[in-house]
């Protein structure tokens, strides 16, 4: 299976690099990131938060933007490879790793890297380069679908990927900090009826 | 029909009111808000981007935190009185609604609402005072349906309100800035088709 890869740093510059100091680095980045959005993220902030030196962040990254980006692809990357063969099967792993992504912090760093991608036109640029693999992917999941004849022709694959990427950001932004361990533990029913939805949807408005 | 009017500044303090200046204050605070999200958004700013005076602010508003809810309050309001007695009708009322709003701003504003609400505490209680309507406006329409039998016993209102929300909030912002007004003019037809999927897939999975 490959994984997304965006665009990362190609060659990292000053120094050989360090796995742990990069970990630690790149969890900062995203905790800073999701806490304070772009407007308050810089370079300082993240050595700060990580407890290193912030020459040694400016040796390796040009700028917050590539720092941030690096982070984002390190961490935030879905399977994008589905293909079992099966319709339901495909919809549910698209829509447990959105579900596992967002339960891991209340779908924070990937609402703000839409929001930023709204509002700023050079974060936009990155934010595509992150979160197009997914829709290319839940594009060839329903056309693949559709050839087999699983699903009906002219089905769309951008309501299908808006119902079902909207609907688990939705449901988890909304669950209360106090009820998500419960409702995480429930996630496998809430995808069972979201998918059957969605798939009952597209079959029943067929022609 | 009422709107949602979540609490106000109860008297406002130092000054008496001012409408037109009032609108460009809120309008100054929801922009400074969509841009720069909580991190980003002060008095001074608000005042600089209105252009008038921060004294004049400070003495109306004890904290941004206040004046940011009352310009929300005055201006992102939804009509949560829908009652049509047709579910398709309903629901086609608020998913428009929703769509509005989202379009009017890319949904910078409420997608910001909800994150900031996840990252921060002490404005989860805003936020909800602001949302709640919404949701049990939501809630009531479905279960209205159900009693009237137009639905299945047992439909979740909360998986047909992420569906409709999340999808609306998704569709809005993943379309590019460039083509926003083509599908802003197609909305009436991306409402059609994600009710009528929405209610075919409630009712295709009964029971």
């Amino acid at each position: 299976m490959t994984t997304t890869s965006p665009a990362r740093t190609p060659a990292p510059r000053g120094r050989p690099r360090d796995p742990a100091l990069e970990d630690r680095v790149f969890r900062a980045a995203i905790e800073l990131f999701g806490r304070k959005g772009w407007a308050g993220f810089t370079i300082d902030g993240v050595a700060r938060a990580a407890g290193v030196g912030k020459a040694s962040l400016y040796l390796r990254w040009e700028s917050k933007q590539q720092l941030l980006f690096d982070a984002l692809a390190a961490r935030a990357s879905v399977d994008v490879s589905i293909d079992t063969g099966d319709i339901r099967s495909d919809l549910r792993h698209l829509g447990s790793q959105l579900l596992n992504m967002f339960w891991a912090d209340g779908g924070v760093t990937y609402m703000r890297l839409v929001v930023e991608g709204a509002v700023h036109e050079e974060f936009a640029e990155h934010r595509d380069r992150l979160t197009h693999p997914t829709m290319l992917a839940a594009r060839q999941i329903v056309r693949r679908a559709t050839a087999r004849g699983e699903l009906p022709a002219g089905t769309s694959p951008a309501l299908v990927l808006d119902a079902i990427l909207g609907a688990t950001m939705v449901h988890v932004a909304v669950t209360p900090a106090e009820l998500r361990d419960v409702a995480r533990e429930q996630s496998d029913k809430y995808l069972d009826q979201l998918v059957d939805l969605v798939l009952a949807g597209v079959r029943g408005t067929a022609g």
